[in-house]
C-alpha cells in the first residue's frame, strides 16, 4: 500500500485549527498540538477540525483513535485518491480535488478529505491555503444559514464552494479558447499551438477530476446516507445539478478546442499552399523563358540563323512576353492569382 | 454562489406581465410595481405572471415571499442553468434556454424558467422579448384548447413553443449545410472554411442545449408529478418525442458537417496536387532543355566538335524536342496531363 | 406545431382505398370519397383503408372524427416524424419511414404512418404508389396466412415489407462499396471521391431512419400491447431482430466508408510523393550540371586556364557523367527509382 | 421475407446424417433420403441430425414437419441471420457464423443452426465440410464426456469447437499485425498499406460476427432455458467467457491496426520530408551559383571591369565556394544534413 | 479446448511452496513432490499453496483430485484466460495478470490464479518469481493483520499487491509521456516517434488487462459470496476503487499520448513548411535573375542595344537589385522572413 503517496513536502508545517459553534456561540482554536484541541471539542456544538499538511504522522493518528477512523480511509486521506464518498459505520467519508489557478499558470490540484460524523466535521488537506477564508469569516458573524444547521450543512457549503471554483477555473479556459480563436487566423506561430496544446492537457486532466466528482456527489445524494438529514438533501442535489453543468461545459470546450486544432491546421495549410503556389508560378513562368535565352546563348558557328536576323532579338522578346503573357492569363484562369 | 451570473444587463427595464383566465374571462395587467400584479391574482382562475429582466432584485424577492418560492430555486433562475426539472412540494421548477436567431447572426440563447403551481404559472426570462406574443393572442380570443385547459396545459403550451423554435433553427443549419455543399467544390476560399467551422460551432453549442433539455422533459413525463394532470401527460410526452427527433437530426448535421470537412480538405489537397504536377512537368521538361543549351554556350576553344559542325544547330534542336515529346508522352501515359 | 410540415405536394391527388376482407370474403373499394368508404367497413371483417396523400385536410378529418382519433397522433401523422409507436386507448400508432431507391439515384424517404384497432387498420402515406402491390395480390387470392388472421397480422407484414426493403437499399449499398473498393487504387478522379462522399451521406441518413425504427418496433414487441395477439409477437420479434441485423450491416458499411475513403487518402498521396519525387530527382541532377556548363559559359579573358585547355571539353563531359551517375546511383539505393 | 438469402449454390449436394448414441451405443447413418434417416431416430438415444447443403427444400420440409419446426425459424435457418438465440416452446434455436480460414486467403463465413430438442440436436449447415471431424470421432470411441450428457451437452460441444476456431483466426491476424510492424518502417510499399487495410476489413467483419454471437450464447446462459440442464450452464457460462475474451482481443486489435496505419503514414511522411529536404538542398546551393555564372556569361562589352580584370575567374570561384559553404553550414545548423 | 495455451516453457522447473499459519504457528515447506506438501495442510491453519510453472500435468492432476477443483476451471488456470472471478460450490476462483517491468523494457504479464476454499488458498503462476517475497516475509514476522485473519484476507493482500504493480507501471508510463513532451518539439527524430508508437502500445495491451480486471474484482465485491466475510469486503472494496483510479488514468495517458502524437506531427509539419519556404524564397529571387543574366548571354549581332550601350551592365545590376530587394521586401511582409 506503500505506493502512489501524495507528494512529500518535508518542511512544511502542520497547521491546525478548530472550529466550533452553535446558534449562541463561537470559537476558533488553532494550535499545532493536537491533545489541546481534542480537549476543546464540543458535544452540544458543532466541531470542524480542519489540518493543512499531512505528513506529520503522529498528529493523524491521535485524531485517527480519537474518532475511532478506519485503517483503510486513514491510508485513503494520506494517498492520492480517485474523488469518492464512503459510507462507514460512524461517519461519512468524502475525498475530492481542490483546484487553485494562480493567474497564467496551470491548474495545481489538492486533495481534500472530508469526514462528517454526527455533530464534527475534519477536514485534511495537503497544504496550507484553501479556498475557505470568507466563508470561515460568515460562520464567525453568523451570516447565512451555517450557525442554524448541522454539521451536514457545513460539509455541503465547504463542497459548494470547491465546486463554484470549478467553474472559475472553466471560465478561465473558455475565455482563452475565445481570445485564441480571434488571434489564430493571424497567428499561426508555434506559440498559439503551444497554447491550444495546454489548454487541452488542462481539460484533459480537469476530466479526470471532474466525472469522479460527480459520482462522488451523485452517491451522497442517492444514498440516502443517515449523516445528511432528510431537508439538506436538496444543497447536495443542487452542488450535484452543478457537476453536471460543469461537466457539459468541460466537452463542449473541449469540442470547441478540437475546433481550434481544425482551424490552426487548416491555416497552416492554407499558407504552405499559398508559398507552394507562388514558387510554382515563378518557376513555370521562368524557366521555360530561361531555357530560350539560352538557346541564343549557343556558339554555334554555322546553320544559325536567328542570331544573324536583323530583328532576332525584338522577335525573341515578343515571343518571350508572349509566353509569359499566357501564362499569367492561364493563372488568372486557374484563380491562382 | 456568487459565480456563474448570467451576463449583466443593468440597464434593461424589468416588465412585468399578469394575464389571468379561465373559460369565461380574460385579463391582463402591465405594471412595474409587482404588488399591483399580485392583487390582481384570481384563486378560480389561471394566473400566469411573465417577467422579463432578472436584475431588479427587490421585484423578485416580494414573488419569492408570495408564492414562498426555495432559496436554492430562485438561485438558479438568477444564474445560468442547466436545463433541468425540479419538484418542490408545491410546485414544479422549470429551465430552459430558449433560442433566437437573427437572420445570418449567431444563435442567442435566453434562459427561461417556469414555476407551476395549482393554479398559476410564473415564467421568468433574462430580457425583454420572447415567442409568445402569437400564443398570447390565441388565449385573449379563446382559440384553441388553452383557456378550458389547467396551468399544467398553459406550461406544455409555452414549452412546446420553445422546442418548436429549435426546429427552426436546426433547419436553418440544414439549409445552410446544403448550400455549402453546393459551392463547396469549386470555392475554396477561406470563408467557405469558416462557414463550415461556424455551423460546427452552433452545432457544439446546440448539443449543449439539447441533450439537458431532453433530460429535463423527459423527467416531466416520466416522475407523474402530481402538478401534470394524467391526460395532458400525453402532450409533454409529445414534446419529449421531439426533442429526441432533436437530436437526432442535431446528430446528423454534425455528421454531414464533417463530411462536409473531409470534402473541403479534400478539394484542397487536390488543387495542392495540381499546383505542384504544374510544377514538376514544366521543370522536368525544361531544366533539362536549359542544361543542353547550357553546353552549347560553353567556350572551349578546343576540341568542341558539335560548334563548329555545319547541322549542329538543327540537330541539337531536333534531340532538344525528342527530349520534350518523350517527357510529354511520359506524363500522358501516367495521366497527369 | 405549423413548424416541420412534411414538403406539400399541393397538385398530387390524394387515393382512397378499403381493403375488406376475412377468411371467406375479400372486397376492395377505390374512393376519393371518403363517406362512400367508411359506409363499407364490415365489423365482421378486417378492414384496411389506405390514404395515398396527407394535403386534403378533410378527408382526414373525417377519419380521424369516425375512429375518434387523438389530435395530437394527427398531428404526427401529417408532420415529419420521427419513427415511433404510442398506444392509445382505442388503438396502436405506428409511425415509420419507408424507403424507395430507384437505381443510381439517392434514396427516397416516405413516411408510413399505421393504426390499429381492433378490427381495423388505417396507413396513411405522404404519396402514392408503395411497396405492398404484391401483398395485396396475395390477400386478393388468399395466399399466405394472412386471411387466417386478424388485423395485427395484416400490420405485421406491412411493416415486414418496409423493413425489408431496407435490405435491398443497404445491399445496393454494400455492392457499390465493392464496386468502388476494386477501382479505387487505379481511379483516384474526383469522381470516386464523389461516390464515397455520397455513399457516407446516404449511411448518415439511414442511421437516421434506422436507430428509431428498431425502437418503435422493440416497443411493440416488449410493451405487450393488448392489440397484437400473444401468437403473433413471435412475427414481430423477428421484424426486430431484422432491424437490429440492418443496423450491423450499417455500422459495418460505415467502417467499410471510412475505409475507403483512407485507401484514397492514401492513393493520392502516393501519387503526389512520386510527383515530387520525380521533381526532385530530374532537378538534383540537372541543376548542379547546369551550372557546370554555366561555368564555362563565362567571358573571363584572363587566367581561364580550363577554357583553352587541349581537352577542357571532353573532361568536362567526363565529370558531368561522374556526378549524374552518381546520383543516380545514390537514388537507387534509396529506392527512388 | 424473399430478401436476403444466402448465397444459392445449386449443384451443391445435399448430405445428410445421422449419429445416434447413448452410454452403451452408438450409430451413424448417412442418406439422401430424410425418410429413411428419420426412421432411424431413437427415443431413449441422443440423436444428432447433420444437413449440409440448405437449397433442397423438400428434405427441409420434412425436417420441419417431423419436429414440427415454426416456419419463421425455418425462414432463419435458410435466410442470412444475425446470431441469435431464441427459445421456442418445444426446442431451442441457436444460429451462429462458423469461420474458416485458407492460409492467406479472407476469412469465409458459414451459417450454422441449431435446433435443440429433448433427446435431439439438429444442425443446418449451409455447406460440406466443417469443423466436428475430430469430435464425431471422439463420440464414437467414446472419449471425454459426451456420451454420458445429454443433446445440450453435444450442443455446448459444437458451440465451443466452433467458438476456439474464432482464437485460431484472431491469432492469425495477431501474428500478421506483428509481421507487419516489424517490417513497416523499411517497406512502405503499397503492398504494405494494401495489408493493413486487408487486416483492418477482416477486423470490421469479425466485429460484426463477435458482438451477436456474444450476445446470442449470453442469452443462454442468462435465460435458464428449460432445454439447458443447470449442471451444463457452467460449460455455456465458459464459453461465454471466451467470446467476451474474444472479443477484448478484437478491440486490441483494432487499436493495434490503427496505429500501424500511424506508423506507415509517418513513415511515408518522414520519407517524403526527406526528399524534399534533398531538393531545397540541392536548389537553394546551386540556383544562386548559376546566376553568378551566368552574369559573367553576359555579353556587354563596355563597363564590365570583371571580365577583363586578371583575377576575375579565381575569385569567382572563391566567392562561389564561400557561398556554396555558408549554405552547407547552414544546412548543418539546421540539422538538415 | 486446445486452443490457447500459454506460451510454453518446457524446461523450467516447477516450484512448488506451501504456507501454513495462524495466530500462533507458521510453517513453511518447499517440494517438488506435492504429495509431501499436502500431508502438511492443517485443518486448522491458513494453507495457502503456491505454485510456480503449470507445465507438469501431474501436479496439477493431484491438487485437482485433492481440492476436488472442476475440470473447466483447471482449464482456465492453464490456458490464457480473461481476467475473471468465478464462484464454484466448494472455493472462489480469481484469475488475474500480473505485470512486470523490468526497466526499460515491455511489460511483462503472467497469468496468476487463485482459488480461495475456507481455509486454504491455491495461487497458480506461470513461472518463478512474484511480487510477493516482501509481503511472505511479513507472514512470517507476524507483522500486520494477516496472521488474525482468514484465507480472505489473505487474497485481499495478494491481489492489492499486484494492483499496487499497476500503479508503478503506469506511473512509469506517465514519467515517460512528460520526458516525450519536453523533448518533442526540439527532437523529432524517427526515435521519438517510435517512443510515442511504444507508449501507446503498451497502453492498448494495459488497457486489455485493466477493464476485465476491474470487472473481476467488482465482481468479488457485489457478488457478497459467502467465502469473503462480511468484515472484508471493505478491503476488496478498496482494491475495486484503486483499479478504477487505475483506469482513470490510463485512459487520461492515453489522451496525453494521443496529444503527442498531434505535436509531434504538428512539429514535422512546421519543419517542412520552413523547408519549402526556404526553397521557395530562394527559386524566387534567383530564378528571375538567372533569366535577366541569361538574356545579355544571347548572342544576337544586329539590333542589341543594351550590348553596345556604355552603362548597359551597371544598370543591369541595379535593376537586379532592385527586383531582389522588392522580392526580400515582399516576403518581409508576408512574415516569411
Amino acid at each position: 500500500m506503500e505506493h502512489h503517496h501524495l507528494p512529500e513536502k518535508p518542511n512544511e508545517q502542520v497547521i491546525l485549527e478548530l472550529i466550533t459553534y452553535n446558534r449562541e456561540k463561537y470559537d476558533m482554536f488553532t494550535s499545532s498540538d493536537v491533545d489541546v484541541l481534542l480537549k476543546n471539542l464540543s458535544e452540544e456544538r458543532i466541531n470542524w477540525i480542519n489540518l493543512d499538511g499531512l505528513n506529520v504522522s503522529p498528529i493523524i493518528e491521535k485524531i485517527q483513535a480519537h474518532f475511532c477512523l478506519h485503517s483503510l480511509m486513514v491510508e485513503d486521506i494520506l494517498n492520492d485518491q480517485r474523488p469518492k464518498t464512503e459510507e462507514f459505520e460512524d461517519y461519512l467519508f468524502v475525498t475530492l480535488k481542490m483546484l487553485y489557478r494562480i493567474e497564467g499558470a496551470e491548474i495545481d490540484y489538492e486533495q481534500i478529505s472530508f469526514v462528517l460524523g454526527s455533530n464534527f466535521l475534519l477536514s485534511f488537506q495537503e497544504k496550507e491555503g484553501d479556498l475557505f477564508n470568507a466563508f470561515r469569516e460568515r460562520i464567525r458573524l453568523d451570516q447565512g444559514r451555517v450557525r442554524k444547521k448541522k454539521a451536514d450543512y457545513l460539509l455541503y457549503r465547504l463542497i459548494d464552494i470547491i465546486v463554484d471554483n470549478y467553474y472559475n477555473v472553466l471560465d478561465n479556459i473558455g475565455e482563452q479558447i475565445e481570445e485564441t480563436e480571434e488571434c489564430i487566423r493571424t497567428d499561426t506561430s508555434m506559440e498559439t499551438f503551444k497554447k491550444i496544446q495546454q489548454m487541452k492537457k488542462e481539460l484533459i486532466y480537469l476530466h479526470k477530476a471532474l466525472y469522479p466528482l460527480r459520482d462522488a456527489i451523485g452517491k451522497l445524494v442517492k444514498d440516502e446516507s443517515s449523516f445528511i438529514q432528510e431537508e439538506n438533501v436538496r444543497y447536495f442535489s443542487d452542488v450535484y445539478d452543478h457537476t453536471i453543468h460543469l461537466i457539459d461545459s468541460l466537452e463542449t470546450y473541449r469540442d470547441l478546442t478540437s475546433s481550434l486544432m481544425d482551424i490552426y491546421i487548416n491555416t497552416q495549410n492554407t499558407r504552405l499552399n499559398e508559398v507552394i503556389r507562388l514558387l510554382t508560378i515563378i518557376s513555370t513562368i521562368f524557366i521555360p523563358l530561361t531555357f530560350i535565352v539560352g538557346v541564343y546563348g549557343m556558339n554555334f558557328k554555322h546553320n544559325f540563323p536567328e542570331i544573324e536576323s536583323e530583328y532576332g532579338y525584338p522577335i525573341v522578346w515578343m515571343v518571350m512576353i508572349a509566353i509569359a503573357g499566357s501564362m499569367i492569363a492561364f493563372f488568372r484562369h486557374k484563380k491562382w492569382i
